[in-house]
Formats: C-alpha cells, sequence, structure tokens
C-alpha cells in the first residue's frame, strides 16, 4: 500500500519509532526496522489506493453496465426532479432485463416458488394443485424441507434430476447424467467457474480462450480478470454472423504464439447478434475444436428465443451426439438460466451447467472449488426447476402457462421483426435479421466529421455517438465497442425489450436523432 | 492439455497428418507442423485432466464439505437402502445450516418476500397489513417492481438504505452511509469479492491474508484459490480464543518476508470457535492494524448470536469510530449474512459488506468487478431487508416476529451451555464456553495408541477421530484440522444446531463412543 504522506518519523516510549515516505508497499515493508505507531494527525487512513488494486481489476471492462448506464441512472434522476430534456423518459434498452421493461411473469414460476418460500400456503385454494405438487417434490429435495437450508454445492439432486430430464427431451433422448449437472446463481456465475478451473498457464503463456467478436463481455470481462489471454475471432456479418472457419483458424494460428488455446466460446442463439447459427455451422465448429483439442463452451442461454422462421435450435450437444465418435467423446460444457427464453427471471438468479465428457477427477476440482461459496441461492434453483419441468398438457396450470409463455414469445418475435425491418429502413444503417436471442446489432455509418467530433471529445466514435444518443432522446444503447466489432465499423446493441408500442417510439426517436446527427456532421 | 495416446499418426485426403504423442499441451501445441484431423479412434476425448487444472484450485481445501460430510450422505443413504450400523440415523453436525436441522422460519421473512414474489397475496387476508407494506418498499425498488429484473450490481438502493440505517441503530447512532454498502448472495460472496479486488501481488510477493487459527476455511479456500499468501496467527485458547497482540506481531514479522501483508482477517463471534471478542481486544487488534497498515476484514455475522452473560457483540466498526482519529480513518470491510443469527435462511443467500473510509477510486473498482455478474439474488436481497428492517413494537407482525426470534435465540443459547458443559464433564475434552456463534470446538486428548494407529491409516489424529466417529455414531464433526490448531492438539467442531433432543442424542453417542475409543487404543 503506498503511504502518501511526506516523512513524518516520531517516537514514544516503548514503542519503535515511526517511519513514512513516499514509498511503494514493498518499499516500505522491507524498511522493517523503521516500522511502529503511527501517531502523527497526517498518519491516517485509507491505506490503499489504486497502485494496491488487482491489476486484472483494473483492466476489466464490462460495457453493458458502463459509464454510459450510470450517465442514464442520473439522466433519470434528473428528469425526476424536473429538469427539462428534449424527452420526457429514459429508456434503457442497454440490458437484456425483461421484467424491467414491463414483461410479465409467469404465474406458474410465482407460484410454485411461493409455494416452497411460504408453505402455509398449500392451504389456499387460490393455488392449482399441480403447483403444490411441484412446490412439495422440490421441497423433499431440501434440507429441512426448507428452501433456507444449504443445498448441496452443486445444487439440490432433485432439481439436477429433472435438469438432465429436460435435455434429454430438449434433445430428442440423447441421455443426460444427472451428476453432470451444476446449478448456479445464473448462468454467468457457472461460466466464471468453469473458466476459473481451467486457467492453468505454463509460465508466461496464458490459457487462450476464443471469444466471438462481437461478444457479450462476460467473456472478456472474466479473461481480464483471471489474467487469461483473449483469442478474437470475428463473426461473419454478411452472413447472419455465422462462424467461419477460415476465421477461426486464421485466430487460432496467430494466438498459438502468446498463449495455450484451451476454450471455445460460442454463445448461440447470439449475444449482441442475434443470430441463430445453423446445424452445419455447428458440425464445423465442433469438427474444428475437435481437431485443435479446444474445449467448447457452448452459451446457449437463448435456446427458448428463436423467431426465424428458416432457424432452430440445436444444441452442441445434440450436434456433437449426433455426429457419434470420436466427436461425441470431447468435453463440452453448455450453460442455461433462468433470466432470458419466456420467463425472463433475471433477478432470481437461477442457472445450470451440463458438463459432458469431463475427466471426473476434473469435474471433482470443480465441485470442491464451488464448494467454497457452499451453494447459489437454493429459491434461484426452485425457479429453475419450473423451467426445466413445466406443467404438462392437461394439467391445472397448463392452460395459463403455455398462454403466457406464447404471448411473450410471440410478441418477441414481432418486436425482432419490426426493430430489423425499422433499422434497414433508416438511411446510413444495415441490421442482420433478428432469428433469436433478445437483441438487435446494427452497423451504422458515420459522417468522417462524426469521427473527428469523437476523436476530439476522447470518444471512441460508436461510443460518442452512442452518447449523444442518449442526452438527446434519453435512450440507452450499448456502443459496438463494448461488445468488439471489425476496426473502422460502428454498431451498437439495442434489446428488443421495450413493450411494443415503447419500442415504436423508441425506434421514431432514433431515427429522428439520426437524421439530425447525419445533418450535423456531414 | 496432456494427450494421453501413444504415437499414432495417420492422414486423410485434403487434411493434414495426424500426430500424438506423450507430450505436455506446450509440447503438443509447439508441434505446429504436426496437427490436424483426428480421425483414430484412439483420438478421443477428454482432452483434459487434472495437469489441466487451475493448480490453485488443486490446492483449496474446504473441509467443511470434504471427504468426511461425503461420506456421511453416503451413510445417510446406506442407511435408507436398510443396511444395518450401530444407530439408526446420521447427525449432521459439520455446518451451521439451521433449517436444514429444524429450526423453523421466521413467519415474517417468509411473508414479506412470498408477497414480494407473487404480488397476486396482496389481495389475501392471511398476510398482516405491515408484510404488504415491507414488500410494496422493496418492489417500488426493483426494476419494473418485480424481483425478477437484475438489481444494480450492489444491490437495491432502498435495501442498501435500510442496511445502513440498521447498522446506525446497532451502533448507537455512528453514521453509516447506503453508498458503502454492497448487497451480495450470502456474505462468502462478498468476502471473496475483496480479497479478489485486494490481490495486487508485486513479483513473487504474493498479498498476505492474516487468518486466525482456527479460522473458518472460506478465508484458507480463498486465498490458495487466488494464489495469496496465508499468514496465520494462533488464538489463544486457554484466554477463551483471545487474540494475543504478541502472537499477531509473531506471526506478522515471521511472514513480512515471503509475502506482502495486506488484510487482517477477524470472525467474531468466533467460528469455529464460539468465543466474542472483548471491547478491550477489539480495540488492541485496531491498533495493531492501524500501526501494521493493514486492512480488517471483520466477519461479523454472527451480530446477533451472543450468550454468554458477561460478553456483548461490539463492531469493529463502532469501537474504530469511537477511538477516533487516526483509527476512525482507516479501512473497515464488515461482513453480514442472513444464514446465520435466528433466521438462519441459509439457502437464500443474502448478505451485505459495509466498506468503511474505501478510497472512492478503489471502490468504484470494486463495484465494477462485480458489474460483471451483474447482480446478486434480488430475492436473497429482500430477505436481507426483512432482516435488517424487521417489524417495530406495535406492528402487527411484531408479537410473532419477537416470539419467533427469543424462541430461536434462546434455545441456542441453552444448546450453547448444555453442549460445553458436556463436553468438558467428558474424560479427556475440554472445551471453552460457547459465548457466541453456533459452535463448540472442544480438545481432546487422543492416545499415542490412536495417533499410531490414525498415521497407519493415512490420516491425521483428528480425521481418523472423526471417521470413526461417523462409522460409529453416525454423527457428521469437522475435524480440527480442516480449520487448522496447533500442532500436537486435536479438535473438532461440532454445530449447536440439533434441537435439544437430538442434541442430548448426540452428546450420549458420542460420550460413549469416545470410551470405547480410548479403551481401544489404551
Amino acid at each position: 500500500m503506498s503511504i502518501r504522506h511526506t516523512i513524518v518519523c516520531g517516537g514514544r516510549v516503548g514503542v519503535r519509532s515511526v517511519c513514512r515516505s513516499k514509498v511503494s508497499a514493498v518499499g516500505f515493508s522491507r524498511l522493517i526496522g523503521c516500522r511502529g505507531f503511527a501517531t502523527s494527525k497526517m498518519a491516517t487512513g485509507p491505506f490503499c489506493n489504486l497502485d494496491d488494486v488487482n491489476k486484472n481489476v483494473i483492466k476489466l471492462e464490462y460495457a453493458v453496465r458502463g459509464p454510459l448506464v450510470i450517465r442514464a441512472g442520473e439522466i433519470a434522476k434528473e428528469l425526476q426532479k424536473g429538469e427539462k430534456k428534449p424527452f420526457s423518459s429514459v429508456i434503457k434498452a442497454n440490458i437484456g432485463d425483461a421484467h424491467a421493461m414491463g414483461q410479465p411473469y409467469i404465474t406458474f414460476i410465482r407460484q410454485v416458488t411461493a409455494l416452497c418460500l411460504y408453505p402455509e400456503l398449500m392451504k389456499s385454494d387460490d393455488f392449482p394443485e399441480d403447483t403444490k405438487e411441484h412446490a412439495r417434490t422440490i421441497l423433499a429435495g431440501c434440507g429441512g424441507g426448507s428452501l433456507g437450508a444449504y443445498s448441496e454445492s452443486v445444487g439440490v439432486e432433485v432439481i439436477r434430476r429433472h435438469v438432465a430430464q429436460y435435455i434429454e427431451e430438449r434433445d430428442g433422448g440423447i441421455p443426460s447424467d444427472y451428476s453432470n449437472i451444476i446449478l448456479s446463481g445464473g448462468a454467468s456465475e457457472a461460466i466464471k467457474s468453469v473458466m476459473a478451473l481451467l486457467n492453468r498457464p505454463d509460465g508466461d503463456r496464458a490459457v487462450g480462450v476464443m471469444v466471438p467478436i462481437p461478444q457479450y463481455p462476460l467473456y472478456s470481462a472474466t479473461v481480464a480478470e483471471f489474467g487469461m489471454h483473449q483469442i478474437n475471432y470475428y463473426l461473419d456479418e454478411p452472413r447472419a454472423w455465422a462462424l467461419d472457419m477460415n476465421e477461426l483458424k486464421r485466430s487460432l494460428e496467430e494466438a498459438r504464439a502468446s498463449c495455450l488455446p484451451r476454450l471455445l466460446v460460442v454463445i448461440n442463439p447470439g449475444n449482441p447478434t442475434g443470430s441463430v447459427l445453423t446445424r452445419q455451422n455447428i458440425e464445423d465448429i465442433i469438427r474444428f475444436a475437435f481437431n485443435e483439442r479446444l474445449i467448447i463452451m457452448a452459451d446457449e442461454v437463448y435456446q427458448h428465443n428463436v423467431y426465424a422462421a428458416d432457424r432452430e435450435f440445436h444444441s452442441f450437444k445434440k450436434v456433437l451426439s449426433e455426429m457419434g465418435e470420436p466427436y461425441s467423446t470431447m468435453e463440452l460444457a453448455s450453460f442455461m438460466s433462468c433470466s432470458k427464453g419466456y420467463m425472463g427471471e433475471c433477478g432470481l438468479r437461477g442457472g445450470y451447467c451440463e458438463l459432458l465428457n469431463f475427466d471426473p477427477k476434473v469435474k471433482a476440482m470443480l465441485f470442491k472449488m464451488i464448494s467454497a461459496k457452499l451453494c447459489s441461492t437454493v429459491h434461484g434453483q426452485a425457479v429453475m426447476d419450473c423451467v426445466v419441468n413445466p406443467p404438462r398438457p392437461g394439467e391445472p396450470s397448463y392452460a395459463l402457462y403455455d398462454k403466457e409463455r406464447r404471448s411473450v414469445l410471440s410478441s418477441l418475435k414481432e418486436r425482432a421483426t419490426l426493430i430489423a425491418d425499422t433499422f434497414n429502413s433508416m438511411e446510413g444503417f444495415t441490421c442482420n435479421q433478428v432469428q433469436g436471442a433478445m437483441y438487435a446489432f446494427p452497423q451504422l455509418e458515420l459522417p468522417e466529421k462524426a469521427v473527428e467530433a469523437a476523436k476530439a471529445a476522447g470518444q471512441a466514435p460508436d461510443v460518442f455517438y452512442a452518447f449523444q444518443l442518449l442526452e438527446n432522446t434519453g435512450i440507452c444503447v450499448v456502443p459496438g465497442s463494448g461488445f468488439g466489432q471489425r476496426p473502422g465499423t460502428y454498431h451498437f446493441r439495442t434489446t428488443i425489450l421495450p413493450q411494443t408500442p415503447l419500442l415504436k417510439e423508441m425506434l421514431a426517436r432514433m431515427q429522428e436523432f439520426h437524421q439530425k446527427f447525419i445533418k450535423q456532421y456531414q
């Protein structure tokens, strides 16, 4: 810890003299003969400044909650205080936070977990019998029959079994073993755990993680936090953000000299791209990963969010299993969450990870590592249970569940089309079809003068644009540089989550702003 | 990743030849000219073995959920299957998991959070009006009025404000600023975050963390996981596990050459010791930390659990503030949880951390770091809200809340006395008074022959004893070596959580076992 005060030396009966100077912690701690009581008024805390903070933490960035979002929060408070703005409300299109944008909860999920939480409600006639049955099953798996007991670190066994059954059904019967399932606080926690587990550098050679560009910034943030090496591979924007095998090879070859490539991250359906990978593309990726002995981390949290008529969700597990040996023997970590899909239960932090083909000893190390944090929220685990074990046709809750689920998904589908069509109708914008997930990632042309103005303001051009958009319209999006983009191209990510009338208003505000912006910098 | 197969070289039209040998990942990746498709049947996954796992993860241990606990789970399943044992049930005294041991929930907490979760319940007459008011306040602070929305990464603002008010009241009016409060998924998550934040080694010199021995093994596990340096200071068993200033100095002096001492962990009330520090002891610790420019991490999760008539809980913040300058200017991180106290809501993962006197830039780095994980469970945050903002006298829920709270705490107090008294009545056992927290940590004399038998079995003597205890009585405790103990002394940690009749049975089983054990090895 660096000491900020100039030389102050004093003594006291019975204590050693004190000596402080502008030296670093190491320097100070080496002055062993010269330490003791700090009695001077100058000698106060705090002891610790930025020089004492984890270098990797200083490096890491997470744009989805960066300075732009902080400014959006300030603007919202300014509006509340009555400040006059050219707009009346902030629209937060920066984060995939469905409930915050007015998406209603799925009644079944809330009923089952409320019953688990407060079993007195079992006496109520307002809860359908099947929700009570679900709650009883969950509670029977909990210590003392209470969500308040710790679960095993990997999660409540009966919920892990339900997850395995869900995966089997999803993948047309390909077996899933519950002992390969870990329940986690959202997908993020499990993703970080798997990355931590395999972070075994060799001397100066860091572990290499292949990350798509654009990517969801949890990956770059975690790579930075753990001191790993990020290998960027660019997604093919003109081909609906597909993964290009030559690009994967290029990025890997270039990185090989400076790191130990180990992990290949694929996000499907894509965040921020809105793409849904074809089966052929997935097969090619699997072959590539196999040949290069990479472990695929399949971020499949948007598996329920597919809108394009000509696309469907293929899990990496299913494709890899159907390709047969040797591909079916390689490790795969697949992640899922209760935050996305039709449920949007972001705040309740449910998630799971399936670890396929992991060496049992390696898996045991992961289980040991997560045990020190005891367990993920058991309530979040119960939410995940509702997602993987929903009401079946004929059960009392089914009709409402099905209606609510369809309503959310069809509305998202409508908005996916609306947003891409609108961007494509705007001059200077091109936007791939939003095939899935919850985002559009349009490319925009910026006039040379705007690029210069950004430079003068000390901002990247897309950041400059996004700040201008925010200050002038109240719309908060995330600049493309927060996810990565090909140099010289400019994008932003917007969610498709504002409900349709608000989304229309948002697009109208954007259109008007963009025209003015172009005019200003022409 | 190491490749386990012997040389297999094959080729295919259009692909490069394949070459594999017993070489390490680095070796293999350097054979760049010799890579390509893996077509042989031998060339299968998994690619990854223990040699590819994070070395720090391999090192870390977390005894509270170690092999003994895994064996206890197996025994429980064996009993279920009808296997004959010299006992009829497993008693899990290894973990502070109150609900799992039959402690009932606090109705107020479950009512408020059920209302938050399923606001339809606002219509019900079965919920007192004040629980509805609490729930409305919480929901008004949530995005879209839903627990399903992400909160700010540091937590819901109104809950952070309630935490600050709670701390002010607890500490007799010393101000607490909500902007210093972080809500976390249990205390563990915040503890790990603060340790990660300040993990700034200098070359080979790791950051030193002073950890009490015995300690709660989250600290040793995290030190290992983050590659920090553990500085062990022994607690003074004959003086009720107090912190001895000479011992603190000794441990620090000895460690200084090999690390950069930065953090001083103090657990009060103590886990596993059951001690409650005197105010004088806390003042001495603060002076020591100030002089050595250490940041105190005060693990105060048992602040509600004080049983000894001559002890009370003094928060480090209160003492440090009342000591005035310069002590009141030093950094302090204090941690609290909803898992302990009278509530025991372990599975719901609520917790907070107050960061006192941190440099705003350092704090900003912490906030940025945790933002990549989005937020802790908002439901767990709501539980924390109920703990820091309980019903007040005169409110409809007060009487029941007060009765339930007193009932849990007075029963814990009774069990704290029962357990220490019983141990002290047993030959070969000495046990400090359980002044607070939820554990007893008795010392036991082991005959020389038992120590030899342990050696022959390849186990530490206390581990040997604990396994024998488990196999013969079904009682699962954690051996002292899982927490640390002075060399040559033997302890175990048991919780005081089994309800009184079961606790009595447990102690009787222990007594009988111990007599037989001593006889066997005399």
